[in-house]
């Protein structure tokens, strides 16, 4: 390169431009319109209460979407009169009857006004999405804990954007965008599960892609798996967190 | 490849086993714990209300956030008495005095409770995120129109996920996620923008790639740009759509 | 997470494992066997001579696929008696008649025996993909320059991996895989071009991404285009560069 | 969006023109050249020798560079006077002692002039890049088979672009820019195996992205791994293939 070819290129373009082209490109607004395919209509709820085409999974009234995880029985948590249902504690992990791909999903967890114990044994618990990603759910309020564990994290992978509690005692909201990974007709991962999560209404899990599967040792390592249900956690440390308005809608 | 090869890619595995590897994995729960970056602690606010960090865009008590974008003097919307604004038709177009990269946004808006007009024409106004990119506000309740400019479309690029409108006269929310695009120093887009959208808490964009800014006419076109102001739209055909409790977090 | 929940982690796999599935795999050879698309029987050449289905573009006898980039009459470079051909000074660069896409492209060139000049006017000349994305051309043989501009770099993008020129005055091969861009119905860069080019048989540039056309001032920018020309510079400082043996295989 | 905003955005553009903006572009010719890193000088070898910069794992001499795979022990191929080695049917496929990223490599065969066996038992051989990704090496000379196990196919995975065999009993050029996989530090795949493969110069494979290993039944599933062996195959059905003048560069 090039002296002179200033000129040159200008000469080119005027030479070439013709060829240089694509599909016309449409000018009438009307030619940018589409008129299907139709949305569907979904009646949205307020406040955090299911819309229409939400899949409730707990509304207060009884645990038929749940089951044990240790033996599949009958989830036999606590269900309260107030519309939540608690931990009760070594009776171990429930899990939806269903199994879930990528999810939008609503929950809300309080920690007991209460408080007992200290770091990671004060009300933990935790939602896993696919029985596998978890987002915590710990008592942080004046409750240090390693950050990639505190509440809002995704469990030793994702430390929070912020820390966005209400006081113990109080309801947590989580609003989570899960999508499931994808994986080679081998069982390599393609696609990694990815996470946004609002906490309270604030962005902590900015569209985060997993590493893999939550690890309480060592790194994550995915493997291959299709829908699985939604865990909550029993910590077996006497964590009294409860849960209510639970609600999923489907995005695959 | 192959007969009998299985056999001898074991014997393989086995002696080139040691020389196939990695970094040690860790075997401690505390090798995997990180304590920073410490999030900043947010208090979040109740039903859509800002949360301690946000920058109040709009709290219903002045325009002192907003100018006009014809000619830069102050935005002369209708602020009403009951904390919202409305806008004032043929004034034009009002943008924040600030200039945002990626953020959160939360704004509400309301559609006329009396319909007038039809398809484009009801309560038509929209939210640019850096003056460009447009989610679409309509009242679309009974009132069909090209589902890529219905309420809850990123305007002529991606039709909403569903259409999630309360009934008109009633406060609709935006939760939006906008990450800004990135441009090479030439100026050349290297990374899309994106929108994630709950529209009363339903996902109607899930993390959009947009094909450039909102056209009316013709295929969208990036150009470079840096931060820029948020537009709220005055649709000049008498649309006199409201909004209130607009704030924004930064992401960048 | 966490205590006690590895025995229940084996449960769980157990109880969930015939829901996490895929296709099932197949277990014969034969399953995994493919009998089309058939590919095309090429004969190739030797040492770098033009297999069957090349576009033959210089082959020592005419100039008959060249024409001046300036004026698009005759490419009126020197025809030497040893089938190449040298850049006449100051008529300027010129061009294939076809418009290429995505190509395999061979090429070889020669810098004179008796060195003149020094920098960038020694020998400098340079191979224009699509008459836009240079490999330059240049006798580097005890001639420093800028790195990025040097013998085998893509000008001004990306310097070379080695410097592997012969003495001058002996043949060099380039043999350059180049993908074109593509660019969005607006315009916009969605896949940038790439390069990788063998020089002497030695690997220089390796599937480089290119970040717009090459320009001799400033930063590039890429602007929508279709197929276009390979162009050969006359660099217009009486660098007598020769050219033998050119073909094209066409990738799209 | 709409009406009337036409002439606003023009405004608006010249309002915002001065904030839009990234770092200032460079105007004069001598600001966008660099003088560092020099890249090395190597001297290239003609007609496929051997680069001053090559490791030489075969010149004809002696089978230094290799052991079998079986057992480690010597490798006891057959040694040509022509500078060539040839397959020695029963005794296994045999490695290199070095282990190997990525690379560019050379490598040349030659399947037995007489003709013998057909499909797949036609001198079939092949070379594993880090003993686990193969090119296929068969005599495919009027011997059909299936085309993702061709010659130049990269097995079981990706169909040669051409079918550019040279006749039975000549000499073979490959030239593979070989990128290794990477992994993350759990195991999984994060960034696939890729290869492009000169078959006697033409393109037949273009930068593909493999699945996974070579697999003779199943799908391909990556397992995490390290620098590992080049293995030339022993097809264990007599099939007297040649190599000679294999070289490789290393790329990382």
């Amino acid at each position: 390169m090039i002296r002179a070819q200033i000129i040159l290129i200008a000469l080119f373009a005027l030479t070439f431009g013709f060829t240089f082209g694509q599909d016309k490109e449409p000018t009438e607004p009307e030619d940018t319109e589409l008129y299907e395919p139709v949305p569907p209509q979904v009646v949205p709820g307020k406040h955090g209460a299911a819309p229409s085409d939400a899949i409730v999974l707990f509304d207060g009234t009884n645990l038929n979407e749940w089951i044990s995880v240790a033996d599949s029985t009958e989830a036999n948590w606590h269900l309260n009169e107030d519309g939540s249902m608690t931990v009760k504690d070594q009776t171990g992990d429930i899990r939806t009857k269903r199994n879930f791909g990528s999810v939008q999903l609503h929950i809300e967890w309080k920690s007991p006004k209460e408080v007992k114990g200290k770091g990671q044994s004060r009300a933990n618990s935790g939602v896993f999405l696919q029985g596998r990603y978890e987002v915590q759910v710990l008592d942080n309020n004046g409750n240090d804990t390693y950050v990639n564990g505190q509440v809002g994290s995704i469990y030793k992978q994702s430390i929070p954007l912020a820390m966005a509690s209400v006081p113990s005692g109080e309801w947590n909201t989580y609003d989570i965008i899960f999508h499931a990974p994808e994986f080679s007709r081998g069982g390599n991962i393609v696609k990694p599960a990815t996470m946004t999560v609002l906490h309270n209404g604030v962005l902590i899990q900015d569209n985060f892609e997993l590493e893999g599967p939550t690890e309480y040792r060592g790194w994550p390592k995915y493997k291959t798996h299709g829908k699985a249900p939604i865990i909550l956690q029993d910590h077996r440390d006497n964590s009294r967190v409860s849960y209510r308005n639970i609600w999923v809608r489907e995005l695959d």
